[in-house]
């Protein structure tokens, strides 16, 4: 069986994005525990000039979302991006693996040699082919934000392990 | 042309770990600039049971070396984990990257289908298909640990944004 576009992003989203799902329960069972209001760590942030909490998950979510949208060439949904708690947030995770799953593999796949324009900041546009699009760029900043909002979770306490942050992946354990 | 695994495997590395190399070179001039031992940006980590700095420079190399090697099926090679300067992480990176060029791509194509055994932690294997030890397991890591570790330099103050993250990656800005 070869390798496919389809198959380097679609369930990589769905299981990150879930893994995330995962993430944050641990975060409101641990706030609970804490008597910490859960808005507190939806405001944490790694350093004053990076996102919270709060829009890493939302950037994660739209790296998704925006990404395989534009490789199967459909219009990405827009979201309101107005979430403040963390059931709404994870009803964003949720929104967006049932999104990706309205999509159709074999578009993805055949975008590999493809021109995808995107925003690039409020300004500008970027131009990538569709495999380098999604290796360059979707998924290094996917993965950035999904980190992050792990990385903010663990420097605030939260019992958090690498399998927490991998997900449901297709592993033997031996 | 269509994807393959060696276009999102060799080139996703070698941008990481220059980009990588890159970001080290601003906490070197954030150092000196700032009178702060380098050792000391090197030993800081985002939560206490979570790795300093230059480890996680060297897992991400690891990631990279190691992945790469066992897709395209030979023996990666062992580093001996002994770097204490920014230079000799750079270092690393610069013999990882020379590394990763001595691999045969089409072997790595090849691999999709492939079972993979590898270590997983002190007295566990773990097994993948190639394509899913790419996707859900190397890839996550490797972006994991370059993420952590610029993440590490953004709190302690180095001026670093997205672009120093992502590298010379294939964009067409307009």
């Amino acid at each position: 069986m070869p390798s496919s576009m389809s198959q380097a992003s679609l369930p990589v989203f769905e299981i990150g994005l879930n893994a995330l799902s995962g993430v944050l329960d641990k975060a409101e069972v641990f706030a609970r525990a804490k008597k910490i209001d859960p808005s507190v760590l939806l405001a944490w942030r790694l350093a004053p000039d990076m996102f919270a909490l709060a829009r890493q998950v939302q950037i994660a979510t739209d790296q998704a979302k925006n990404g395989s949208a534009r490789l199967a060439g459909v219009e990405p949904p827009r979201y309101e991006d107005d979430e403040t708690t963390i059931e709404q947030l994870k009803a964003r995770l949720t929104r967006t693996v049932d999104f990706l799953k309205t999509l159709d593999p074999k578009q993805i796949d055949a975008s590999a040699g493809r021109e995808i324009t995107f925003p690039l900041g409020p300004n500008n546009k970027g131009q990538m082919k569709g495999d380098d699009y999604l290796n360059h760029f979707v998924l290094p900043n996917f993965y950035f934000h999904l980190t992050a909002a792990y990385a903010i979770l663990r420097q605030c306490g939260v019992e958090l392990g690498k399998r927490d942050f991998l997900g449901a992946i297709p592993l033997t354990m031996t």
